[in-house]
């Protein structure tokens, strides 16, 4: 058990180094190398994940011997695989008995179970790779990284916060207080962590392990047991990690109910019944702000961490790569085809035009030059698919049918040829006009943008700000070249609770949050209440109980 | 400006060490001494005092030009001081105007603000402790220690954890992306803390700073504006404390509408509208646990944090010392008529006596020792006056006298003599059977408690942890001789989320929470949802917005 700790005592304290630094680091490799992750690595977890399918899925935990989930993948595989069934009630009584123990073992004890949970899930990362495609219909890169090693970045993050926050409240202490020429009065006092109580993680469909690991790991870490919802479209790479989980603790002589899945079925969900359940301490959720909001109004006396969704911005006030900026705001339309809670939908630009290194250019010179880099991207099929991945939700496709009429086409969304079988759709731009709000204000949630028209560079800033501040935004990026305007952008977007990212040309998109460097959410506007991570996420799932008493003469 | 950080820098180097070791510490000495704050300093305060009779404060804020207040002291003094009235919304205007440069300055900045308003508040502390004393009912002594110097500790530690929280988001930061082979990408971070919008902290009547401080300076060292809303029976210690926070902000060229004072009369309240205000963010809240409710259910979407009553425990099971144990419960529950959040309402004892080291006790000789010893610590008038106090409110009064047909009286309530013209009473004491749970397991608010006969030992820590776990409680006692009873007993009361002291023989008292040892509430029962102070009552009271930019070349 001390033995956990011990073996990942290096990767924690450059984890914790790292999350007061925010440079770059990283513990888990992202290349999906056969050098790094053992030459077999990638057939072991093809072969894995092929054993799964069609099968009941094991996970020894409280059932009514039911089963339930219907995972098919956005690629066309019935994944076919069963999980077993359990009630709230189960899951929390189940919980609320395991946690007697964990919550008493100390935090070291704790952070060493998580820290080897982490490993073995990292070890098992091209079987992630594989749940993680699947389900969500990331391209196998996306989900290898984002659902593997990025994922686990994440989760080492919260622990890494959540041992920083821990140990800072020493375990004992002698306290010592002067009487002036008497005695001093000496009280021992002894301090323990003590859980919230019972943790409920709610996954989404799109990034099943990336999205849940934070608020997984650091309920776990600081003493509760979760509870993990998976969403009922993405349930196999959350089995996977409970039943890792659940291993660890049992070799660490913990319960394993300290970790607990809650599969459901889509026609008989029982979210709510869980969030709502008298025994449940703590919400995690990432999904929709129509559902975050219900989460928000209906768990208001437990602890309630969202991430919900918002709609991000791009400012184009000038640049000096024309070129640059243009395949950049391609790829960052595309990649995964729009479907990352940090992928932009709006780009504001100046109705009289920008300044660029390729002199001025109008307003529908921008518009096409983006295009015509999305179509350069996109052109390969193998590349398109590569880049796009697959469209989670059938509900994605009918919005891009409906949204066309929203704005005068730049560029059509089509099927991605050769991905037969697979819902594949090219991203659908739109310009329209800034008066035009109530197309582009509203989360079109997928492949779809809007290339907005706007009186200027200071309209265009307020009103990407202002959007940001009202509905919601957890990215926005700006292009300019006049350092007082990016002044003037940084300030209204900081106002607005939004991080900015600011000329990026190159490899490095605004779709990408850096574990232990980003601040990923800040929780300052309607796209979510938490920033994943920080300390807040973390210092209030665990309290601290004293017992204090005389010293010994 | 920077001159008040360098100023108190080394203050706050020992209060950041000082929230880390948690051992002894205190910043402002707790001694009316005149060779501490100066010889003529007693004199001065109460001159001071007496200067404020009967005017209109003095505090130049937005008001309707109308005036608000009417203190009368439980002593028997009008003061008759009235204070600007201001609407909520002009509150929250003035705040959220002035916050704009406030936010926008750096932790140093704002960290020296707070050190200087708390240095100046301390080197006016016999006028602070006038003016609790005649809002409060505190005997002197208490409202200069608990009113000044102790308050004062109390925001201090909030500082600190606010400057240590923000202090590890760095301010920049370059990160670099190793590429294999190729140049690393290179991206310029910088992070910016942004506060949650206009504070909001409500004080009550009896601990107007002690219990205010810990919030306002929470909100305010995170670049929050702040409006207090004093209790209207207990005004001018926080009118002072804004009108001093205010020459400190104007001096370092804020706006000193960073820090308002929301004063009003109690037959026209505004609490209510200010908690509700969509231009409020934080909610800080002391005082019952009925309003308590209502801020938790009407601030739902803001950050609320509270901390309301419950009902305080000791269990007696054993003693070595059953005078010591007796004159230190009498002291507990004496010690300003119990109206210390702090103070312990219910003495569990079984009912078959306890072994002491003056032999076997039985039930009716445990409560006689603790009434003797309550005889014996206020027959000095004089000296019952300095426990005592007076009785803040008169609805305490009535209380006293519906409350003596709850169980056998064992000590009756009766006034001091001497106390002329104050609201004073001395402590009552009822015996009861575990049984009559109507009588004991609701607060009764001051000087009243019961002794409960209980099966034996285990009830009893079972009763006293049930009683704190769903009625609440700050704190607890234990007297135990058996090891393993105190083992049992630390278990059940960390299970209940309270802090527990045991075997309290000395100048030690379960009412006393000192600043930076011991966590103040712990946020694990109803009494509170915070703890005061800790890592979570300040992180989440701002945010980090980031702008991150490709490196020049």
């Amino acid at each position: 058990m001390a033995g956990f700790f011990d073996r990942h005592k290096d990767t924690l304290d450059k984890a914790v180094a790292a999350i007061r630094a925010r440079g770059f680091w990283s513990a888990y490799p992202e290349m999906p190398s056969g050098k790094i992750y053992g030459e077999t690595a990638k057939a072991d977890g093809e072969a894995a994940f092929q054993a799964l399918i069609g099968k009941p899925f094991d996970l020894d935990q409280p059932t009514t011997g039911g089963r339930v989930g219907h995972e098919v993948s956005p690629y066309g595989l019935d994944l076919a695989i069963s999980y077993p069934q359990a009630t709230p009630d189960m899951l929390v009584e189940a919980g609320t008995s395991a946690m007697a123990g964990w919550g008493a073992a100390t935090p070291e004890e704790r952070v060493g179970v998580c820290l080897e949970i982490l490993a073995r899930i990292n070890a098992q990362s091209f079987l992630f790779a594989n749940a993680v495609m699947h389900t969500s219909g990331q391209a196998f890169m996306m989900a290898f990284q984002a659902g593997g090693p990025h994922a686990q970045d994440r989760g080492l993050e919260a622990v890494a916060y959540a041992f920083d926050e821990m140990h800072r409240v020493p375990a004992t202490v002698r306290w010592e207080k002067p009487q002036g020429p008497k005695d001093p009065i000496v009280l021992d006092k002894r301090f323990r962590i003590i859980p919230r109580g019972v943790a409920l993680t709610i996954g989404c469909a799109t990034f099943p392990t990336w999205n849940t690991y934070p608020g997984l790991f650091a309920s776990l870490a600081t003493g509760n047991a979760v509870i993990v919802k998976p969403h009922p479209g993405a349930i196999l790479p959350l089995a996977l990690t409970v039943r890792i989980g659940r291993e660890v603790l049992a070799e660490a002589g913990f319960d394993p109910n300290v970790l607990l899945l809650a599969a459901d079925d889509a026609d008989a969900p029982i979210t709510k019944e869980l969030v709502t359940h008298p025994g449940v301490a703590i919400v995690d959720f990432t999904g929709s702000p129509a559902f975050g909001q219900w989460v928000r109004e209906n768990a208001r006396d437990k602890l309630v961490y969202t991430e919900e969704a918002g709609v991000n911005s791009i400012v184009v006030t000038g640049t000096d790569s024309l070129k640059g900026m243009a395949g950049n705001i391609a790829f960052s339309l595309s990649l995964y085809s729009g479907q990352m809670c940090t992928a932009p939908q709006n780009v504001y630009v100046p109705r009289d035009g920008i300044e660029t290194d390729e002199g001025h250019k109008s307003f529908d010179e921008v518009a096409e030059a983006i295009k015509i880099a999305m179509d350069k991207l996109l052109g390969d099929p193998q590349r398109a698919a590569g880049v796009l991945g697959a469209v989670q939700n059938p509900a994605t496709m009918e919005r891009i049918a409906t949204c066309r009429t929203l704005g005068r086409v730049v560029r059509d969304s089509a099927a991605v040829e050769g991905m037969d079988g697979a819902r594949s759709a090219t991203p659908l731009m739109l310009a329209v006009d800034a008066k035009d709000e109530a197309a582009y204000l509203e989360e079109r949630f997928g492949p779809i943008s809007f290339v907005i028209a706007t009186d200027g560079v200071e309209d265009a800033i307020a009103r990407a700000a202002t959007s940001a501040k009202t509905r919601g935004a957890i990215t926005a990026a700006l292009y300019a070249t006049d350092e007082a305007v990016i002044d003037k952008a940084a300030d209204a977007f900081a106002e607005a609770g939004v991080g900015l990212s600011v000329n990026l040309t190159g490899g490095v998109f605004v779709n990408q949050n850096a574990a232990f460097s980003d601040y990923h959410v800040t929780g300052a506007n309607p796209a979510g209440n938490a920033c994943l991570c920080d300390s807040a996420f973390v210092a209030n799932r665990f309290r601290v109980a004293t017992v204090r008493r005389p010293a010994a003469a």
